[in-house]
């Protein structure tokens, strides 16, 4: 049986990045970026105060003048830089007064923080008389210069990464109004099964309510996907084929159930009759050993389909291992393996399988160390646990007893 | 000068969480449980086969039987659950073909995977003999018992938890379709500052555009709350004033600009004038020195006010550390402070600083331990090193070289 590695290998594999589209700014949030943005201007525009305070010609400060008198105050904002930059605006012993984010007129070479200056601000500030107070002062102190922060040409945003807030921020402060993007990926989400019933029924005998639907279409939403929910299908070879080939016009189409070795399961059969071609099934992995993935491409559009298993732990912990990557691979997104991280056993704990096994842990960061506490887990229909985890541990086969402060691999949940 | 810690402590003291609301399932991804919910049955509602195979009774097994005859075949959603659970059904040497997930009929207490068992599938399965290929059954095996994941009375998701994919399956599988959670809160933004104009201008002489409000207004949510765009106030008094008096019947009201100590902050007056009560005013932190904080109470509805600082990266990383606990605290999650982490240092790095520093650093797990590259930024100005970060170095005042391999901590951004 394939291994988690070689399974996700098979399926990164086949995974194909689409193509990119224009956008604009207002709606790139949480979108990957496919074309490397590359700054027009220089960041800041112009030499700009970080600093309330009084600019100076840094020479007349080391020649041992303290007293200026101040002839301008210069505000953000100020549209009138060309007068700023006269060279008689700033000659022997006068200051500007500098508000943060101002422009720096020519001639001045340091800005005094205003803390750190004696003035009696009850008068007009023109022709005042200012005092510096202190003796540290560092030529170009407090002056941001133009192209400070990034000069034109600068690639400001990289290629393959997703737009968070300060990406937005670098971009609106560039003016960059249109973006090459990935559009969101639109995923189907088939139930089969006769024993489901809504969350709003009362199941009659042998019936359950249906949780992996909304569970897959929550998880989709919190993976950056556009869930499409074509509601559960009854055992039925074609109620399943009519879904099935709905959910096949979108980019991946996730089935759960009906996909282990039962007579009633139909989707095997329905997906090769449409042309579903079988890329893998069965991974030696518990929960999820079932998982069934292929991919059908027609006029050079994939959908890649996954059937995961009808438990809910093992679709959902599937979709962590499997479909995660995959939807982050096909969004372009530059960094799509997950990454296990190491975590320090908090509790003593038996564990027994036959197979590689993803057990739900809480992870938790304690004085700054990652601790995992692994958490009593009856199986693959046993929610309760995943509600109580952030990740799961990834343990060997076998059967051995884990102690307190042993170190585990675990894979956190975003 | 508060140290950040204090900072927060004070900022935390004032916050209360917001009352419940009730609200459908439907409307629950995200949002903050306020009211324990307790299972009304048991999981799973009935036995249940964890895998397809044959059910047979485990002391035939014991006695040597390994031969028996298929006397029905039980699919999941089977309501006949009382005709099953007759005594005649499963007697010496008969057994039952069952599908994951078929409820258990009475007297079966052992299943035998398919995959152990001889039979010819072309057969009908009614009468076929089957053989049982495996020496290894334990008594009970592959059936999970009514309540084996829990049963009635158990509590289902906790108080104070944000409801994920998986706590959304969890309540439809128990078939819980009203909760008690905290509704989003709502979040004005008002960035001040003649400089400002749109991402979509030019800027003339000494003006910039306005990054730091669309990247709050991400940044909200980002952090799961509902973001309103006050717009641009210019440094005029009336103007502020008429903006702030809207974003005050918000919960919490971010300005950003306009708490520095120049001559045009005019925004500490209107505060002021408005009857918010002052809390803090300037942190011992780099970026963000300047922050602000207030609140506003009227008959029993608190709004909170930051004063953020002008400079974008200033912004940002005071809505990390103030703004996003505080949200927290409001929506009654019960784990609502931040949690350093500890990352070993990947690059040399001179650092200088005059206060606690918040810098921004690129963590990423590399064979299971946490890495912090320290970036490259030159101030409270430079969003570029952000684009890159996805956290910071949390560094004390002083001047010193950071080695690779030296352990810092960090704070990562989620």
């Amino acid at each position: 049986m394939l291994s988690v590695k070689e399974a996700l290998n098979l399926i990164l594999e086949e995974g194909r990045a689409l193509p990119g589209v224009k956008i604009g700014l207002g709606d790139a949030r949480g979108k990957v970026l496919r074309k490397e943005v590359i700054s027009r201007e220089d960041s800041p525009p112009f030499a700009k105060s970080m600093m309330d305070g009084f600019g100076i010609r840094y020479n007349d400060y080391r020649a041992g003048q303290r007293i200026y008198r101040c002839v301008r105050v210069i505000t953000a904002g100020e549209k009138s830089q060309s007068e700023i930059n006269t060279d008689e605006e700033i000659y022997d012993y006068k200051t500007v007064q500098i508000m943060t984010g101002a422009p720096i007129p020519a001639g001045v070479d340091a800005v005094i923080p205003i803390e750190q200056t004696g003035h009696d601000p009850r008068i007009s500030p023109l022709d005042r008389e200012v005092l510096i107070n202190t003796e540290d002062v560092r030529y170009g102190q407090h002056i941001l210069q133009q192209g400070g922060n990034y000069v034109k040409g600068h690639v400001l945003v990289q290629n393959g990464r997703r737009i968070r807030a300060q990406e937005l921020a670098a971009l609106c402060e560039a003016g960059v109004t249109e973006l090459v993007v990935t559009r969101e990926l639109t995923m189907a989400v088939l139930a089969t099964g006769n024993e489901l019933v809504s969350a709003y029924e009362t199941p009659g005998a042998g019936e359950i309510r249906n949780s992996n639907e909304p569970m897959l279409l929550a998880q989709i939403k919190q993976a950056h996907g556009m869930p499409i929910a074509l509601g559960v299908a009854r055992d039925e070879l074609e109620e399943i084929r009519v879904k099935v080939q709905t959910g096949l016009k979108e980019d991946i189409l996730l089935l759960t159930g009906g996909v282990s070795a039962g007579t009633l399961d139909l989707v095997p059969r329905v997906l090769k009759e449409e042309g579903v071609r079988q890329v893998l099934h069965k991974v030696s992995l518990k929960p999820g050993k079932p998982i069934w993935f292929g991919v059908k491409e027609v006029d050079g559009h994939k959908t890649y389909v996954f059937g995961l298993p009808g438990n809910p732990v093992s679709s959902m912990i599937c979709f962590e291992i499997f479909v995660k990557p995959l939807m982050k691979k096909l969004s372009g997104l530059e960094d799509f393996q997950s990454h296990p991280c190491q975590a320090i056993v908090k509790n003593s704990y038996r564990f027994r399988s036959d197979r590689p096994t993803y057990h739900p842990v809480k992870c938790f960061w304690e004085h700054g160390v990652l601790y995992a506490e692994i958490l009593n887990w009856t199986g693959s229909s046993d929610l309760t646990s995943t509600v109580l985890a952030n990740g799961t541990g990834i343990f060997e086969a076998g059967e051995r007893e884990y102690h307190p402060g042993e170190k585990i691999e675990v894979l956190m949940w975003e």
